[in-house]
């Protein structure tokens, strides 16, 4: 794990919350994307090295939806980002993590992404993220 | 901001959780520290830039075992390294974010620290810190 690539916060409306955490890091939303198979719209930005995510349910069956429903708005996942998301995968298997897919899947911000169970990480929905631009 | 200093993760043990951290980052905890004002055992996992703090309540009236017979485990706030906290305070403050003390606390690892409510986050708990060392 090379450092936290980006903290996922689940709110009800990224252009309320955008403005919100524009405040907040004194900065701006630099990029929003829409990733379909997510059903979630998101913005980004950059604190550092870092990056605040912030996620919009597009549809009620969207992962943020029920975690919001559930839950209500707040942080809803700690990405790390990895050289060799194959190999890490591979790893936190070995150690007993349990994966929440079998490959890595195109999420957003052109990163190859899997998910960890948050049973085995202490509640913590883990996600490992690989830079496309760094993959061969 | 400079950067995500760390995350807060409440656990019911962080003897249990820091073993996990440790798997799951690849690394060792690299200190604990009891925060006798907060009633909490802290541990730390460096990633890259950024920190892991594992929290684990020393009382039932510790902040942390109340939002774990709330909330059960899992992130309870992201902290953000500032260079001058009384600056940034001040900035939130006129940007209409309420703090939850009127001074910087000195909170576990060497830093002076304030909290933002999570009211105006989206239901996110957000820490400002400032290096002790940093400051003249």
């Amino acid at each position: 794990m090379e450092k936290i690539e980006h903290i996922g916060i689940a709110v009800n409306s990224i252009q309320s919350a955008g403005s919100i955490y524009e405040k907040l890091l004194n900065t701006t939303v630099y990029k929003t994307e829409k990733v379909a198979s997510e059903n979630v719209l998101t913005a980004f930005l950059q604190c550092g090295p870092n990056k605040i995510e912030l996620l919009e349910a597009t549809s009620d069956d969207s992962p943020i939806a029920k975690f919001i429903a559930k839950k209500g708005e707040g942080i809803h996942h700690i990405a790390f980002q990895v050289n060799d998301i194959h190999a890490e995968m591979q790893r936190l298997k070995n150690e007993g993590f349990v994966l929440l897919s079998e490959k890595p899947k195109m999420g957003a911000d052109n990163k190859l992404v899997c998910f960890v169970h948050p049973k085995g990480t202490n509640g913590v929905l883990v996600e490992l993220c690989e830079s496309v631009e760094e993959t061969n």
